[in-house]
Protein backbone atom coordinates (compact mmCIF):
# COMPACT_ATOMS: atom_id res chain seq x y z
CA UNK A 1 0.00 0.00 0.00
CA UNK A 2 1.66 3.08 -0.78
CA UNK A 3 1.98 5.64 1.75
CA UNK A 4 2.72 9.15 0.46
CA UNK A 5 0.95 10.57 -2.36
CA UNK A 6 1.20 13.74 -4.40
CA UNK A 7 1.09 16.88 -1.68
CA UNK A 8 -1.14 19.79 -3.24
CA UNK A 9 -0.50 23.19 -2.14
CA UNK A 10 -1.70 26.52 -1.60
CA UNK A 11 -0.54 27.43 -5.24
CA UNK A 12 -2.19 24.65 -6.70
CA UNK A 13 -5.48 24.56 -4.56
CA UNK A 14 -5.47 28.54 -5.91
CA UNK A 15 -5.44 27.56 -9.71
CA UNK A 16 -7.88 24.40 -9.24
CA UNK A 17 -10.57 26.91 -7.74
CA UNK A 18 -10.36 29.16 -10.96
CA UNK A 19 -10.41 26.09 -12.94
CA UNK A 20 -13.79 25.39 -11.34
CA UNK A 21 -14.99 29.23 -11.37
CA UNK A 22 -14.09 29.43 -15.10
CA UNK A 23 -15.52 26.60 -16.38
CA UNK A 24 -18.30 27.21 -18.55
CA UNK A 25 -20.87 25.28 -20.41
CA UNK A 26 -19.70 26.61 -24.11
CA UNK A 27 -22.32 27.59 -26.18
CA UNK A 28 -19.83 29.93 -28.81
CA UNK A 29 -16.94 28.06 -30.40
CA UNK A 30 -14.21 29.51 -32.93
CA UNK A 31 -13.52 27.59 -35.69
CA UNK A 32 -9.85 26.39 -34.57
CA UNK A 33 -10.01 22.92 -34.83
CA UNK A 34 -8.94 20.95 -31.83
CA UNK A 35 -5.44 19.18 -31.89
CA UNK A 36 -5.47 15.13 -32.45
CA UNK A 37 -5.08 13.59 -29.76
CA UNK A 38 -7.20 15.50 -28.15
CA UNK A 39 -10.40 13.87 -27.02
CA UNK A 40 -8.17 10.48 -26.34
CA UNK A 41 -6.29 12.41 -23.95
CA UNK A 42 -9.55 13.93 -22.15
CA UNK A 43 -11.34 10.43 -22.23
CA UNK A 44 -8.58 8.79 -20.92
CA UNK A 45 -8.49 11.27 -17.76
CA UNK A 46 -12.36 10.26 -17.79
CA UNK A 47 -11.57 6.95 -16.83
CA UNK A 48 -9.44 7.19 -13.93
CA UNK A 49 -13.43 9.35 -12.37
CA UNK A 50 -14.73 7.05 -10.12
CA UNK A 51 -17.69 4.10 -10.97
CA UNK A 52 -19.54 2.24 -8.45
CA UNK A 53 -17.77 -1.34 -8.29
CA UNK A 54 -15.06 0.20 -10.49
CA UNK A 55 -17.79 -0.98 -13.62
CA UNK A 56 -16.53 2.25 -15.47
CA UNK A 57 -20.09 2.24 -17.22
CA UNK A 58 -19.48 5.27 -19.77
CA UNK A 59 -19.65 4.63 -22.95
CA UNK A 60 -18.37 7.55 -25.35
CA UNK A 61 -19.00 8.25 -28.78
CA UNK A 62 -17.48 10.34 -31.08
CA UNK A 63 -20.09 11.94 -33.74
CA UNK A 64 -17.75 13.00 -37.31
CA UNK A 65 -20.38 11.56 -39.59
CA UNK A 66 -21.99 15.26 -41.24
CA UNK A 67 -25.48 13.02 -41.22
CA UNK A 68 -25.55 11.84 -37.64
CA UNK A 69 -24.47 15.32 -36.93
CA UNK A 70 -27.24 16.80 -38.87
CA UNK A 71 -29.97 14.54 -37.19
CA UNK A 72 -28.92 15.03 -33.72
CA UNK A 73 -28.96 19.09 -34.65
CA UNK A 74 -32.82 18.80 -36.06
CA UNK A 75 -33.48 16.83 -32.81
CA UNK A 76 -32.29 19.47 -30.92
CA UNK A 77 -34.38 22.37 -33.09
CA UNK A 78 -37.83 20.41 -32.58
CA UNK A 79 -36.85 19.85 -29.04
CA UNK A 80 -35.98 23.85 -28.47
CA UNK A 81 -39.14 24.77 -30.19
CA UNK A 82 -41.03 22.39 -27.95
CA UNK A 83 -39.83 23.72 -24.87
CA UNK A 84 -39.89 27.64 -26.15
CA UNK A 85 -43.92 26.37 -26.48
CA UNK A 86 -43.86 25.37 -22.92
CA UNK A 87 -42.55 28.82 -21.13
CA UNK A 88 -44.85 31.37 -19.78
CA UNK A 89 -44.92 34.53 -22.07
CA UNK A 90 -42.56 36.99 -20.42
CA UNK A 91 -40.29 33.92 -20.43
CA UNK A 92 -40.62 32.91 -23.41
CA UNK A 93 -39.39 36.60 -24.88
CA UNK A 94 -35.54 35.70 -23.29
CA UNK A 95 -35.79 31.86 -23.64
CA UNK A 96 -35.90 32.80 -27.71
CA UNK A 97 -32.74 34.75 -27.06
CA UNK A 98 -30.79 32.13 -25.62
CA UNK A 99 -27.96 30.21 -27.68
CA UNK A 100 -28.48 26.88 -25.99
CA UNK A 101 -26.07 24.44 -28.24
CA UNK A 102 -22.84 25.03 -30.49
CA UNK A 103 -23.76 22.26 -33.56
CA UNK A 104 -22.76 25.12 -35.72
CA UNK A 105 -18.93 25.75 -34.84
CA UNK A 106 -18.04 23.09 -32.16
CA UNK A 107 -15.46 21.01 -34.32
CA UNK A 108 -15.85 17.82 -32.04
CA UNK A 109 -18.48 16.00 -30.80
CA UNK A 110 -19.15 13.25 -29.05
CA UNK A 111 -22.13 11.60 -27.04
CA UNK A 112 -21.87 9.99 -24.07
CA UNK A 113 -23.98 6.76 -22.88
CA UNK A 114 -24.18 4.95 -19.44
CA UNK A 115 -24.36 0.92 -19.77
CA UNK A 116 -25.41 -0.10 -16.81
CA UNK A 117 -26.22 -3.52 -18.14
CA UNK A 118 -22.01 -3.93 -17.33
CA UNK A 119 -21.02 -7.08 -15.96
CA UNK A 120 -17.90 -5.09 -14.97
CA UNK A 121 -18.44 -4.41 -10.80
CA UNK A 122 -20.29 -7.54 -10.94
CA UNK A 123 -22.92 -5.15 -9.76
CA UNK A 124 -21.53 -3.84 -6.51
CA UNK A 125 -23.36 -0.73 -5.01
CA UNK A 126 -26.36 -0.57 -7.63
CA UNK A 127 -28.65 -3.19 -5.88
CA UNK A 128 -30.38 -0.61 -4.33
CA UNK A 129 -29.36 2.80 -6.79
CA UNK A 130 -28.94 1.17 -9.95
CA UNK A 131 -29.06 5.11 -10.95
CA UNK A 132 -25.38 4.60 -9.58
CA UNK A 133 -24.05 3.55 -12.75
CA UNK A 134 -25.26 7.22 -14.18
CA UNK A 135 -23.50 8.72 -11.67
CA UNK A 136 -19.91 7.40 -12.97
CA UNK A 137 -20.94 8.36 -16.54
CA UNK A 138 -21.33 12.18 -15.06
CA UNK A 139 -18.50 12.02 -13.10
CA UNK A 140 -16.27 10.92 -16.18
CA UNK A 141 -18.51 13.57 -18.06
CA UNK A 142 -16.98 16.43 -15.60
CA UNK A 143 -13.23 15.00 -15.89
CA UNK A 144 -13.53 15.92 -19.25
CA UNK A 145 -14.80 19.47 -18.42
CA UNK A 146 -12.13 20.20 -16.19
CA UNK A 147 -9.26 18.52 -18.01
CA UNK A 148 -10.59 20.19 -20.99
CA UNK A 149 -10.56 23.88 -19.85
CA UNK A 150 -7.43 23.37 -18.20
CA UNK A 151 -6.37 23.28 -21.92
CA UNK A 152 -7.74 26.33 -22.85
CA UNK A 153 -11.12 24.28 -24.65
CA UNK A 154 -14.61 24.47 -23.85
CA UNK A 155 -17.32 21.70 -23.42
CA UNK A 156 -21.23 22.10 -24.06
CA UNK A 157 -23.86 20.25 -22.72
CA UNK A 158 -26.68 19.68 -24.56
CA UNK A 159 -29.88 17.97 -22.78
CA UNK A 160 -32.55 19.78 -25.09
CA UNK A 161 -33.15 16.12 -26.97
CA UNK A 162 -35.23 13.24 -27.23
CA UNK A 163 -33.16 10.13 -25.65
CA UNK A 164 -34.92 7.53 -27.61
CA UNK A 165 -34.48 9.39 -31.01
CA UNK A 166 -30.55 10.18 -30.34
CA UNK A 167 -29.76 6.75 -29.32
CA UNK A 168 -31.39 5.50 -32.73
CA UNK A 169 -29.20 8.35 -34.72
CA UNK A 170 -26.40 7.14 -33.32
CA UNK A 171 -26.98 3.05 -33.71
CA UNK A 172 -25.67 2.69 -30.60
CA UNK A 173 -27.19 -0.01 -28.82
CA UNK A 174 -31.04 0.41 -27.18
CA UNK A 175 -30.25 -0.26 -23.85
CA UNK A 176 -27.43 2.33 -23.20
CA UNK A 177 -28.89 5.04 -21.72
CA UNK A 178 -28.20 8.75 -23.16
CA UNK A 179 -26.42 10.96 -20.89
CA UNK A 180 -25.75 13.98 -22.81
CA UNK A 181 -24.94 15.13 -26.16
CA UNK A 182 -21.35 17.24 -25.93
CA UNK A 183 -19.95 19.90 -28.20
CA UNK A 184 -16.02 20.53 -27.56
CA UNK A 185 -13.67 22.91 -29.05
CA UNK A 186 -12.24 26.58 -28.43
CA UNK A 187 -14.42 28.96 -26.89
CA UNK A 188 -15.54 32.69 -28.17
CA UNK A 189 -14.85 33.93 -25.41
CA UNK A 190 -13.83 33.21 -21.20
CA UNK A 191 -16.37 33.93 -18.59
CA UNK A 192 -16.28 33.19 -14.78
CA UNK A 193 -20.15 34.39 -14.68
CA UNK A 194 -22.58 31.86 -16.26
CA UNK A 195 -23.99 32.68 -19.29
CA UNK A 196 -27.83 32.32 -17.98
CA UNK A 197 -27.21 34.95 -15.81
CA UNK A 198 -25.10 37.52 -18.13
CA UNK A 199 -28.92 36.65 -20.35
CA UNK A 200 -31.08 37.25 -17.14
CA UNK A 201 -32.08 33.59 -17.24
CA UNK A 202 -30.95 32.92 -13.55
CA UNK A 203 -28.50 34.12 -11.15
CA UNK A 204 -26.32 31.98 -9.17
CA UNK A 205 -26.99 31.73 -5.36
CA UNK A 206 -24.78 31.81 -2.59
CA UNK A 207 -23.59 28.63 -1.14
CA UNK A 208 -25.20 28.67 2.20
CA UNK A 209 -28.69 28.31 1.05
CA UNK A 210 -27.67 24.58 0.17
CA UNK A 211 -26.34 23.43 3.47
CA UNK A 212 -28.68 21.71 5.76
CA UNK A 213 -27.93 20.56 9.49
CA UNK A 214 -28.98 17.47 10.99
CA UNK B 1 -17.61 40.18 -21.24
CA UNK B 2 -14.72 39.32 -20.06
CA UNK B 3 -12.17 37.70 -22.77
CA UNK B 4 -9.39 36.79 -20.79
CA UNK B 5 -9.58 34.15 -18.31
CA UNK B 6 -6.58 32.53 -16.42
CA UNK B 7 -4.07 30.99 -18.84
CA UNK B 8 -3.25 27.10 -17.39
CA UNK B 9 0.50 25.46 -17.94
CA UNK B 10 1.95 22.28 -18.47
CA UNK B 11 2.74 22.09 -14.85
CA UNK B 12 -1.03 23.10 -13.26
CA UNK B 13 -1.98 20.15 -15.68
CA UNK B 14 0.10 17.83 -14.65
CA UNK B 15 -0.75 18.57 -10.81
CA UNK B 16 -4.15 18.16 -12.27
CA UNK B 17 -3.85 14.91 -13.73
CA UNK B 18 -2.36 13.56 -10.51
CA UNK B 19 -4.95 14.78 -8.59
CA UNK B 20 -7.65 12.73 -10.77
CA UNK B 21 -5.10 9.69 -10.82
CA UNK B 22 -4.77 10.10 -7.10
CA UNK B 23 -8.21 10.43 -5.79
CA UNK B 24 -10.07 7.39 -4.61
CA UNK B 25 -13.08 6.48 -2.37
CA UNK B 26 -12.08 6.59 0.74
CA UNK B 27 -12.95 3.64 3.41
CA UNK B 28 -10.59 3.64 5.75
CA UNK B 29 -10.42 6.89 7.86
CA UNK B 30 -7.35 8.78 10.66
CA UNK B 31 -9.63 10.09 13.71
CA UNK B 32 -7.94 13.55 12.92
CA UNK B 33 -10.78 15.61 13.17
CA UNK B 34 -12.10 17.87 9.65
CA UNK B 35 -10.67 21.68 10.46
CA UNK B 36 -13.71 23.84 10.99
CA UNK B 37 -15.08 25.60 7.49
CA UNK B 38 -13.51 23.26 5.71
CA UNK B 39 -16.94 21.48 4.92
CA UNK B 40 -18.63 24.91 3.85
CA UNK B 41 -15.33 25.77 1.65
CA UNK B 42 -15.95 22.55 -0.33
CA UNK B 43 -19.59 23.34 -0.88
CA UNK B 44 -18.81 26.93 -1.87
CA UNK B 45 -16.95 25.34 -4.51
CA UNK B 46 -19.21 22.64 -5.50
CA UNK B 47 -21.81 25.53 -5.82
CA UNK B 48 -20.05 26.73 -8.85
CA UNK B 49 -20.44 23.29 -10.94
CA UNK B 50 -22.79 23.28 -13.58
CA UNK B 51 -26.42 22.81 -13.42
CA UNK B 52 -28.91 22.55 -15.57
CA UNK B 53 -30.63 25.51 -16.20
CA UNK B 54 -28.75 27.50 -13.40
CA UNK B 55 -30.73 25.72 -10.83
CA UNK B 56 -28.42 24.18 -8.61
CA UNK B 57 -30.16 21.72 -7.22
CA UNK B 58 -27.78 20.49 -5.18
CA UNK B 59 -28.74 19.94 -1.10
CA UNK B 60 -25.79 19.08 1.40
CA UNK B 61 -27.35 17.72 4.41
CA UNK B 62 -24.60 17.61 7.04
CA UNK B 63 -25.70 14.51 9.58
CA UNK B 64 -23.63 15.45 12.94
CA UNK B 65 -26.10 14.15 15.05
CA UNK B 66 -25.20 10.47 16.39
CA UNK B 67 -29.18 9.00 15.95
CA UNK B 68 -29.17 10.02 12.46
CA UNK B 69 -26.18 8.69 11.93
CA UNK B 70 -26.34 5.12 13.52
CA UNK B 71 -29.66 5.03 11.37
CA UNK B 72 -27.69 5.43 8.05
CA UNK B 73 -25.63 2.61 9.09
CA UNK B 74 -27.74 0.63 10.57
CA UNK B 75 -29.52 0.81 7.23
CA UNK B 76 -26.11 0.54 5.67
CA UNK B 77 -25.87 -3.37 7.55
CA UNK B 78 -29.19 -4.51 6.08
CA UNK B 79 -28.67 -3.36 2.37
CA UNK B 80 -24.84 -4.52 2.65
CA UNK B 81 -25.85 -7.92 4.22
CA UNK B 82 -28.92 -8.29 0.95
CA UNK B 83 -26.11 -7.61 -1.10
CA UNK B 84 -23.43 -9.81 0.15
CA UNK B 85 -26.58 -12.47 -0.40
CA UNK B 86 -26.98 -11.83 -3.68
CA UNK B 87 -23.49 -13.05 -4.87
CA UNK B 88 -22.16 -15.94 -6.37
CA UNK B 89 -20.25 -18.26 -3.90
CA UNK B 90 -17.12 -17.85 -5.23
CA UNK B 91 -17.31 -14.12 -5.55
CA UNK B 92 -19.45 -13.70 -2.10
CA UNK B 93 -16.13 -14.69 -0.19
CA UNK B 94 -14.17 -11.40 -1.85
CA UNK B 95 -17.28 -9.22 -1.04
CA UNK B 96 -16.92 -10.26 2.62
CA UNK B 97 -13.47 -9.01 3.14
CA UNK B 98 -14.45 -5.75 1.33
CA UNK B 99 -14.78 -2.42 3.83
CA UNK B 100 -17.27 -0.72 1.58
CA UNK B 101 -17.77 1.84 4.44
CA UNK B 102 -15.89 4.52 6.98
CA UNK B 103 -18.61 5.03 8.99
CA UNK B 104 -17.17 3.86 12.28
CA UNK B 105 -14.17 6.51 11.52
CA UNK B 106 -15.51 9.33 9.24
CA UNK B 107 -15.20 12.45 11.41
CA UNK B 108 -17.47 14.32 8.95
CA UNK B 109 -20.69 12.71 7.34
CA UNK B 110 -23.34 14.33 4.84
CA UNK B 111 -25.70 13.04 2.36
CA UNK B 112 -26.48 14.92 -0.53
CA UNK B 113 -29.98 14.96 -2.01
CA UNK B 114 -31.59 16.54 -5.27
CA UNK B 115 -34.50 19.21 -5.16
CA UNK B 116 -36.00 17.94 -8.50
CA UNK B 117 -39.03 20.50 -8.31
CA UNK B 118 -36.58 23.48 -7.32
CA UNK B 119 -38.17 26.77 -9.46
CA UNK B 120 -34.29 27.82 -9.67
CA UNK B 121 -33.74 27.78 -13.49
CA UNK B 122 -37.36 27.65 -14.99
CA UNK B 123 -37.14 24.04 -16.11
CA UNK B 124 -34.83 24.97 -18.21
CA UNK B 125 -32.95 21.97 -19.95
CA UNK B 126 -35.15 19.65 -18.36
CA UNK B 127 -38.39 19.09 -20.37
CA UNK B 128 -36.72 15.90 -21.82
CA UNK B 129 -34.27 14.99 -19.64
CA UNK B 130 -35.46 15.42 -15.87
CA UNK B 131 -32.43 13.26 -14.72
CA UNK B 132 -30.13 16.41 -15.75
CA UNK B 133 -31.24 17.62 -12.26
CA UNK B 134 -29.66 14.61 -10.73
CA UNK B 135 -26.84 14.62 -12.84
CA UNK B 136 -26.08 18.77 -11.82
CA UNK B 137 -25.66 16.87 -8.24
CA UNK B 138 -23.76 14.65 -9.29
CA UNK B 139 -20.98 17.17 -11.19
CA UNK B 140 -21.14 19.29 -7.50
CA UNK B 141 -20.29 16.20 -5.32
CA UNK B 142 -17.56 15.36 -7.57
CA UNK B 143 -16.26 18.91 -6.85
CA UNK B 144 -16.03 18.47 -3.36
CA UNK B 145 -14.58 15.49 -3.75
CA UNK B 146 -11.74 16.97 -6.06
CA UNK B 147 -11.09 19.87 -4.10
CA UNK B 148 -11.15 17.79 -0.67
CA UNK B 149 -8.10 15.64 -2.12
CA UNK B 150 -6.58 18.76 -2.81
CA UNK B 151 -6.64 19.60 0.66
CA UNK B 152 -5.24 15.66 1.48
CA UNK B 153 -9.07 15.32 2.68
CA UNK B 154 -10.47 11.62 1.28
CA UNK B 155 -14.18 11.00 0.47
CA UNK B 156 -15.91 8.15 0.48
CA UNK B 157 -19.56 7.60 -1.54
CA UNK B 158 -21.95 5.04 0.03
CA UNK B 159 -24.50 3.99 -2.71
CA UNK B 160 -25.62 0.17 -0.50
CA UNK B 161 -28.38 2.56 1.37
CA UNK B 162 -32.07 2.00 0.76
CA UNK B 163 -33.06 5.83 -0.18
CA UNK B 164 -36.38 6.04 1.16
CA UNK B 165 -35.12 5.10 4.52
CA UNK B 166 -32.22 7.18 4.54
CA UNK B 167 -34.89 10.11 3.41
CA UNK B 168 -36.97 9.88 6.40
CA UNK B 169 -34.14 8.73 8.98
CA UNK B 170 -32.68 12.42 8.07
CA UNK B 171 -35.99 13.86 8.19
CA UNK B 172 -35.82 15.96 4.32
CA UNK B 173 -38.70 16.59 2.06
CA UNK B 174 -39.96 13.39 0.76
CA UNK B 175 -39.92 14.27 -2.80
CA UNK B 176 -35.79 15.29 -2.19
CA UNK B 177 -33.95 12.29 -3.94
CA UNK B 178 -31.15 10.94 -2.42
CA UNK B 179 -27.86 10.82 -4.58
CA UNK B 180 -25.61 9.47 -1.84
CA UNK B 181 -24.30 9.50 1.57
CA UNK B 182 -20.24 10.77 2.19
CA UNK B 183 -18.08 10.24 4.55
CA UNK B 184 -15.31 12.90 4.95
CA UNK B 185 -11.69 13.09 6.42
CA UNK B 186 -8.13 11.99 6.50
CA UNK B 187 -7.23 9.25 4.66
CA UNK B 188 -5.11 6.49 6.15
CA UNK B 189 -3.39 5.56 3.00
CA UNK B 190 -2.88 7.33 0.37
CA UNK B 191 -3.29 5.46 -3.51
CA UNK B 192 -3.24 5.60 -6.73
CA UNK B 193 -4.69 2.03 -7.32
CA UNK B 194 -8.50 1.85 -6.67
CA UNK B 195 -9.35 -0.23 -3.54
CA UNK B 196 -11.61 -2.75 -5.27
CA UNK B 197 -8.61 -3.19 -7.72
CA UNK B 198 -6.10 -4.35 -4.59
CA UNK B 199 -8.92 -6.75 -3.53
CA UNK B 200 -9.52 -8.30 -6.48
CA UNK B 201 -12.65 -7.87 -6.89
CA UNK B 202 -12.36 -5.63 -10.45
CA UNK B 203 -9.60 -4.21 -12.51
CA UNK B 204 -9.47 -1.08 -13.94
CA UNK B 205 -9.52 -1.26 -18.20
CA UNK B 206 -7.89 1.16 -20.59
CA UNK B 207 -9.86 3.94 -21.97
CA UNK B 208 -9.62 2.76 -25.87
CA UNK B 209 -12.54 0.24 -25.20
CA UNK B 210 -14.61 3.36 -24.10
CA UNK B 211 -14.98 5.17 -26.89
CA UNK B 212 -16.90 4.55 -30.20
CA UNK B 213 -16.65 6.28 -33.46
CA UNK B 214 -19.84 7.44 -35.50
Amino acid sequence: MTTDGPIFDDSFRARLADLIAWRRDVRAFRDTPVPAGTFERLVSLACLAPSVGLSQPWRFVRVADPARRAAVRANFERCNAAALAAQADERARIYATLKLAGFDQAPEQFAVFTDRSTEQGHGLGRHTMPEMADYSTVAAVFTVWLAARAEGLGLGWVSILDPAEVTAALDVPADWRFVGYFCLGYPEHEDDVPALERAAWERRREFQRFIFDR
